[in-house]
Order: structure tokens, then sequence, then C-alpha cells
């Protein structure tokens, strides 16, 4: 099931080796001028190949949109958005076939598809299929002009001089984690619900569909554990619910106060660091020593930002929708 | 909306100081023997009053079963459970209703439903309203007798000698914060799906919704941000899947890889503190200092741990629903 | 699975002879003012006992709100209904338990859950648990006071003077069905979706959970079928869309037209007649002659007119929230 | 929301003169074995210029695969199937724009989505959209060997002989409606729920997602509202549920009783008559006289047969699914 969201609905397919990525959405209101330009610098930050550590397969990524567009605006009808894959090296994926890379999806998606799994560039685990949710993120964005929303890291390798920790990782030639941190800024007080739909379930809901992310927390997240009550609340000190610190995070009861919404993500190293690693021959029982092949990442935290932050319009456009903040018909 | 799952689906509703609070179940089998018995150790676990630290709050909390049981079994249809609110003193909150509690949901509701919220004991924001999850989890359970579940508060103020820190807490009259960890074993291979359904996405979900969780990591999860690929990968030493580490903590691409199954979540320490605070009154415009008057916890992480057990449980058993582990019927 | 809509959603649960039977409605806007006179008259029409050809069982059907509901209010929260079951025999069901009774689902019931369904009275199958469908519909009109919404027989056993044809019927003992005539005046144009969640596809989905419904048309229907396109077209009159004719009975591509909404329902005479029928004995493999005992009604097309009135209105409320025609917040 | 179904879940897109139409399908089962060719016969029956009476547009509708195919079988993953749009004539729509054809979608679609709809051909809500169904149905049915879906005009224009009725439509230059009675043998016991997915909900929801559908009755339907309880009762004559006569048509209490699943559709005349018509200019707000101009169907029932087979297995296929009778890998 490859579907998210109530009102502002998201559907991604495809393959990382196959025809194409691409995404549906339903729910995007009438009359939203769209062009091609509009998503230009958001896919670039999500593609590699413009940035030490990251991947350097270089995919066009062209937004063909197939339905859903006339006239240069939205008409209500599910909106369709198509990358081609065109920069694609298969051979080394056919070779290793019966070893499982560790960290990457292989194992279990042999296990859960039966076998019958497309296991060229991790198939449809890929984090090509991101690209779709980046474009959905562009039109969130687009429908929610007063509120601005960015993810960064703030450290890599538990180093916050990023660029350090980068020239480090090349220089021991492994991949490393890292830690994204996403700040929204005016959103209204209301959005979300106080249980299945709160802000932080729908958030890390789709947060978790992001390759890599191991960890979220919200506010002062982890180190709350480690905090008294009367540090950790927030005085509220307006009576538009203006707090005095945002330990919080801008959540509260699960439906956002008004203030910065504040999240934070741990990713985890790419699993397809070149440095040698041991795994299973399923074919032959025997335990083997391999290196990844192929072109990766480094540091899959730096491609993630842009993600982060569309993975997030997503939830808030939802959000916006049912409480009636965004209309049906664009004027 | 306050409903989760698709095919274990829950339904919770009711306020901390209305007639009660409750759950339905859809999708349970037909013919799982189930008596009020079966409630009890989970029930007595959430409830208040055992225990150093948690509320003295004492409701009965008997299980009414509404519908869906019929001669003792399940029949198939939806399953209603009931829980009435007796020991309910509603007149602090009365008292009160001007000012904000910091923390609390109580700003935020009032701003979503317009001043209509029911506003006594946090109303529908309740942690009550998790008597109906832990029930539900009673039911999950019992659908999946070779899998175990088992959540434990592993720190309380940053100390992992929790009655020390309780104590601490205690003698400063102040809430404090935790951190649980749950830890699941006997899971088959193949659970979850690779994006909106991955199985981290829907265990976030569903423990968001948990009132005081402000952060949720899987294996490793926010030390991965500081570790290399080399360091972070689980070797697969055999061919059903078995790896030598376990830094993903059973799950790979979304899907669970038949490890054991571990995360840790961050509590809040409770808004609740027994220490003066500040909050505006929203009557007359004033900042005001405070108590917390009722009765409540110092550190909900203590209650909590049942409540994440039983949120586990119906994660995953819609999961082994879809993936045909669990019948339509009990013989 | 017994979750209807999108936002504006109905949970039905219970049992004929179980406790009781009900309703959550999720989405219910807060501050709507909601007494319990609200749901008398809906309720009398649903019950039997008060008109020819009506079963005599007498519930009180008295709605207990259980949640949601707070100084006579909505409160944004689930709103929980509850009708307790007391006027219930059992112990016809018990006796002729082997025998599956023609027309009712028994023996469907007894298959597709192993033989643990709760047979009394039809158990969860029972048209008493369209009580919860009837409140639901209750506030539905509540939140869409300018709109109308009519259901009557409109024929009997094919004879359109409905009240000699319930005589008939009365005389030759036996059960009867009918045709139901919806009609809606009131809407906006523009509710509904061109493909799954067209206005027919919600109306007929919800209709046919009505029991006893065996088909339905909108405008000319089934008649449509042997007209010629010059005939059957409604020609556009007016700027606003009124049409000279209505055969489209008001939906065109799935969406409301604002002309008036018209559909009609096939009713099948009540299973329960009172004539000697026959049926197999699934314990000793012989076809056996027996009599339907209890209360029952010859015509439940009578009572179902209320119960389709309310399903409409369900319906329609979802539209109009998704149009963002009934505000979050009643003022 | 373009969405249908709970396991086997289809999402349509497209426009008549778009870039194209096609269907994402989720949860289909990985293993299954899938070629062009098993798609050929239901497109080319869905398709016009066969046949007399349907519409000479002729579009190659080759299925082009654009995930969850790999290595010639389904992996698991969303199967996207999308056809081209090549034979398109535009100009038409243009010249008549602001003169909505009666029975046409044209006014609603203008009035909802606030003049931003794509007009061209109908847009989204051609019937050309239907090809995704038909696509999906060929997967559906794969799935389920032993079930055969039959869908037949038993009358056009009233008149039971087709062939004679259409000779007519054609020499009248008209167009006509007709009636398709669809029979499903080797279905199962214990399809379907009680409620809002009983079979009947499931299939009218789809049956009406086909444009010119205006009814749909099951078994006797609406013949059922003249008859007496005595005669409709279907007597059951066998412990598997076999009954003497059928006129519950294999449906009892929303769940298949294994005898013949039959029910009848009621198709209008195709709104695109050949026949002069009136409307309203919305520009100038005089009524005028004009023809459809383009390629179009006298009777779209009979390019319907195969679209209403096609979604009675997606439903089928859904159930199927949930009673665990279809497996989640294809041996």
């Amino acid at each position: 099931m490859n579907s998210f969201g109530n009102l502002f609905r998201v559907h991604i397919f495809g393959e990382s080796h196959g025809a194409c990525v691409g995404v549906i959405i339903d729910g995007v209101p009438a009359g939203l001028m769209i062009a091609e330009e509009n998503f230009s610098s958001d896919l670039v930050r999500r593609k590699g190949g413009q940035q030490k550590g990251t991947t350097p397969r270089e995919e066009a990524d062209i937004p063909f949109f197939k339905s859903g567009i006339f006239k240069e605006k939205t008409t209500g009808a599910p909106l369709t958005i198509l990358f081609e894959n065109n920069n694609v090296k298969s051979e080394d994926y056919e070779k290793q076939r019966a070893i499982p890379r560790p960290g990457h999806a292989d194992w279990v998606a042999h296990q859960k598809y039966g076998g019958h799994e497309d296991y060229r560039g991790s198939g449809h685990f890929s984090a090509r299929l991101t690209t779709g949710i980046v474009a959905a993120g562009v039109i969130a964005k687009m429908l929610m002009p007063s509120i601005s929303i960015s993810a960064n890291v703030i450290s890599i390798g538990g180093n916050t001089n990023a660029e350090d920790a980068i020239q480090n990782a090349i220089e021991r030639n492994d991949s490393v984690g890292g830690i994204i941190e996403c700040r929204v800024n005016g959103l209204p007080a209301g959005l979300g619900e106080p249980y299945f739909n709160s802000l932080e379930s729908m958030l890390s809901n789709i947060m978790f569909s992001i390759p890599a992310v191991r960890g979220i927390e919200f506010g002062t997240g982890f180190s709350a554990a480690g905090m008294f009550g009367s540090e950790h609340n927030d005085a509220i000190i307006s009576e538009d619910g203006k707090t005095k610190s945002n330990h919080a995070g801008g959540i509260v009861g699960g439906i956002s106060n008004g203030n910065e919404l504040v999240f934070r993500l741990a990713i985890k190293p790419a699993s397809s660091t070149p440095q040698k690693q041991q795994s299973i021959n399923w074919e032959t029982g025997q335990m083997v020593d391999f290196n990844i092949e192929g072109r990766h990442d480094l540091c899959v935290a730096l491609r993630a930002q842009v993600i982060v932050e569309a993975a997030t319009a997503i939830v808030m456009a939802d959000c916006m929708m049912y409480e009636q903040l965004i209309p049906r018909v664009i004027k």
C-alpha cells in the first residue's frame, strides 16, 4: 500500500532501474498554475552529483505531467507526474543477486515477495522513489505560500561542522550518518488531531517512509526524558498561544499551537559503504566478503533535506485542507 | 479522526470526566475466547495508584463488552468495549477554565474547537483514552500467541536507576521524564511495507498517539547519526536472515527481518507538575501564577509501558493479518 | 469493516439481542447544540409498532450520548450514541438454530464466521443496527438546514395505493415488497466526484447497507434503458444549471447539478413472512417445514423511509464537508 | 478521490485528450506472470469501432507497464499501466466551449472546478478512463482462475433483440439505452460484509463509476418490490447453501451465499446523440440549437459489457483477498 494522506493524497510508484518513478496526487485544488520550473530547484537539491558526498548518478529528473494539468493549471483531477529512468547500470546487481547487501532491503524483499522483487538498484525500495515525494511537496508548498519549511543537516557523524565531517568520511572511504532538523514557520494553530492523526503521528508516519531515517523527535525530544516538568513546560504568554520557551516544538496534544514547529531526524549512514563487508550467499550458504559497486552517496542526510521539507509540506497541506484553510478552487 | 489500522482497526472515543471511554475494534476474527480476566493484568498496569509516582485516581476499569461477543467468544462483528468513569472530580477544572495549563492541550483545544471542548480532566485528550488502546492490545496479543512484546522504562530523568530517580522526583515534588524501550520477539520476517505502511511508519504513528511521547528511535536510532556505514551495517549470517549485530532493530526497508524488534520512546515529564507555574488568563489577559490541583502522575513513563506494548501489538496484528498469518476464524 | 464516509464518518456496531446497538460519528463539527428531542421523531418513524404492517417489538430507543457532547453541544471529539436493547425474546432463535431461515443471513453468517455468530434476532445483521444510521442522519441534517430530504413509499406489492396493498398483505398473512422514492432539494451543484466517490457510488454504497434493499436507480433509472438520447437528455436552460426535464435525477458525471436529486429503491418483502416455509436442518440434513416465530414487519419499506433519509443525509454531509460548505466549528 | 478497494486497490487517472489514461494497482501479489497479450481481448472489447453502434475513434490501446513488473512477473510493488492517447481531435471542443452539452458533465465540471477543467472530449470524465478499470480487471481475473464473470446486453431500447434495436437506432440516427446483466459463477460463500462493505455496496459503488449507469438491481431487483415474502424467499436445500430458486441473486445479508451472483445495470442512451439539441450558451446567456460533433457511440451498453466484468472482478479480488483466498505470493 503506497498511499499517504486524506485530502491531499499521494500515491508513489516505480523502481530505480525500471521505466520510471512517479507520483499521483489526488485532491489538488483546481486552478493552481504549474510549470516545470517550479520543480527544478527542489529536484536538483534531491538529485546526486552536485555536492561532495552524494551519488554521481545523473538523471535529468524532468517532471512529465501525465494528467491533471490543462492550460498550465491544475484541473482538480488526479495529477500524475513521471520521472524517467535513463541513467541506469544494472549489471552489478545481476552479478551479486544471491548476496543480500547488509543494511539494504535485499533480504527482506526476497523473503516478502518470494524472489519476484525487482532487485536492480534496490528496485521499489530505492531512494529514487522520493522523487515523487519531492514533486508532491512542491505542489503542497505552492498551496501554502505563507508557510515556510526549512530542513537542514545540523550534524554529520556526530560533528556539527558538517563540511569537516564529510571530508573525514571521504578520507575514510566510508558512509556516515547525520541529523536533520526541520523548522516550520507561519503555521496556524489548530492543525492535527488528538490521536491517530496527531501532527506527530502524521509527520513521523511519512518521515519513516524516507529511506535511512531511524529516529524522530519533536521539540526537546529525547532530552525531555531527562527533564523535570517545571523545566519542560512552556509558559503560555499571550492569548494567541505564544509560549515563553518552545520545548514542545510547536505541537501540544497532537495539535499545532502556532509556535515554530521543530523536529529532528536521525539518518543512518548509507548502507552502500565502499568498505569491504560480509554477507551470506544464499545459493552456496557461505559467508562471503564483498564490495558494493555502483554509484552511491556517502551521506544521504544531505540529499534528504529537501525530501524532509517536501514530506512536511504534504502533511501540512493535508491538515490545512481539513481545516478548510486551502480552498477547493484557486482563484 | 480517531481510527487506526487497516484490517485490525481500532476506533477510540470518550472523555476523562464524561460517561466513559472505550474502543471499537473492527476485524477481530470470529471464535476468539474472551473473558474479563484476560484484561485485568494489563488494565491494572495502566491504571494509576499502584506504584510510586503514579496518580491515585482509582477507577475500577472493568471492561464492559457491548457488542461483538456471544457465548464468550468473538463473533466477527465489531467488538465494543466500554470503561465507565466513576471516580471523577471536575470542580477544579471549572475554576481554572480561563487559564490554559502549560504543556496540556487546553489552549490548542480551545482554539481548534471554538471553546466547545470538554475541558474537564483534559477531556478527549486525557491519557484515560489509552484504556481503549490497552484493551485492543489484549485482543491483538491473544491473536499472536507466539509473539512476545515487552516495554520497559530504561531510564527516568536521565538516571538508569529508575527507583532512585522516582524518589528524587518525589522529593523535588516535580514530574519527570523517562525512556521506554520496547522489544518484540518471535516476529516473522516480511511484516510491513516499503513506504507509508513501513513498520516504523505504523509504529511511530500509533506511538505518537500516546500522550507525552516526544520521540521514537529504532535500533541504534539517534546514535546511528554518529556512526560510519561499516560500523552500522548488520552482516547477514544465515539464510533465514539472522544478523550478527542488530543495529537495525529488526526492521530493514520498512519490513521486519526476523531479528528482535527494538525501539525506544522519549516520554516527557507529566505536564501536571505540582510546582508553581505561569500562564495567561485569557479572560483578563494577565499572566498568573497557579498550581495544578487534582490527582496526577509524576512519571507517566511508568504507566505508559503497558500502553506501548498494546500499541505495538495492534500494529503487529494488523500486519500479520495482511500477511494472512492470522486466520479470519479461530478454530 | 463497519465504517462509512471520509470526513463525516460513521461506525455502527451492536446486535439485535445483545446489550445495545449504536454509532460513533467522527468529524462532527464542534458547537452543534444537541438534545434527546432532536432524535425523537426520526427514531419513532424507524421504530415498529406504530403503524399497520410493522413489528410490534417495542424498544424505548432512547439515545444515550456516551462521548463527544458537553454542555449540550458537540465538542469536536467522536460522538458516541448508544441504544439499549431491553425488549428481547431470544428463545425462539435457540430452538431453530440448526434451520437457516430463507432470505435471512443465518446460513451465510454461519459459514463466514465459523458458527460463532450471534444468531439471536439476526444478531449484527438485524435491521435494528439502522438505529445508529438514523441517529447519524439526525446530526447530518442539523448540519445542513437548507437541504430537505424526503423519502416515501410510492408503491407496495406493485400497488401505488399503499394502504390497500398493506391491507391485502395483512389479509394474505404474508410480507410484501415496495418501492421508496427519495427526493432531495436545496443541494448545491458540485457535490460528488467523477468516479469512485460519485454521488451515485456513495449513495448506492450506503443504501445497500440497509437490509432488504435490492435495487437503486437515479432519475429515469431502468426506464432510461428503453429511451433514445434525444428524449433522455435534459436541456440546460439557465446559467446556474437548471434543466428543462430532470431525467438525470440531479446528478451528471457523478456530481450534483443543482436540480432536485431523485432516486428510487427496491425493497424486497421481509424475509420473515408468517407463511410456512422450507429449509434444511443442517444437523439432520433433512428438509423441514417451519414457521417464523417472533415479532416482525410485513412491509419493511414503511420503516425504511426514515433510514433512507438518514443515509442520504450522511452522504450529503460528507460531500458538503469536502466542499467546505459545513464549517469545522458551528458559531 | 480516485481510488477503489481495500486490499486490491485501484487508482485511475488521465484525460480523454491529454497525454494518457492509466491505472495504478496496489496490492497485486508478487509472482503473477503478465504479458501484453493477456490484455488484448478485453481491451479490444472495450474499444470502439469494431461493432455497429460504437465509436470509430481508434486508439491502439497498448498497455505500457511502467512499474511493478520485472522479468514478466509482478513484483508486489504498485503496478502502473499507461495507455497513450494518440488519436485525438480536440478542435470541436474549443469551438463549443461555452455551450454545455446536455447529459454530459460539462456544466457540473465547469461549476465544480471553477472553469479549470480539461473540457476536451469530456476530459477526466471520459469513458476512456475505463481503460484502466478494464486493465485492472484483467489482473483481478488472473488471480481468480476458478471464477467466471460474464456480462451481456440483454436488451437495447426496450427490445431484447439487440441487433434489431441497434439497427433501429442507426436508422433513427439517435443514441439508445440498454440493460446489461452480469452473472458470476464459482464464487465461494462468505464474501462481503454485513453493512458498508456488503457485496452489493461495493459492486454498486464501482458500477456507478462507469459512465452512463443509472441503476443497479440484484437478483429479482425491482420486481421484488411487487412480490410477497412467500414467493421471494429462496428455500435452502443443501448444507452447502444451495437454494431452490435464486431470487436473492447470490447475495444474502451482504454476503455471497455460493449460488450464482446475478445483477443488472441500466445504461442510459449516450448523451452524444447525433440529433439536434438545445442548451444555454453561458457567454451570451442565450439558448442555442447545436449538434454534437466528434466520434461517438450510439449504444454505450455494448462497450460497457467488458467494463462491468472488469469492475466485478476488482470487487471480487478485493473480497477474496480479505478472506485470504488469494495468496500474497503466487507460487
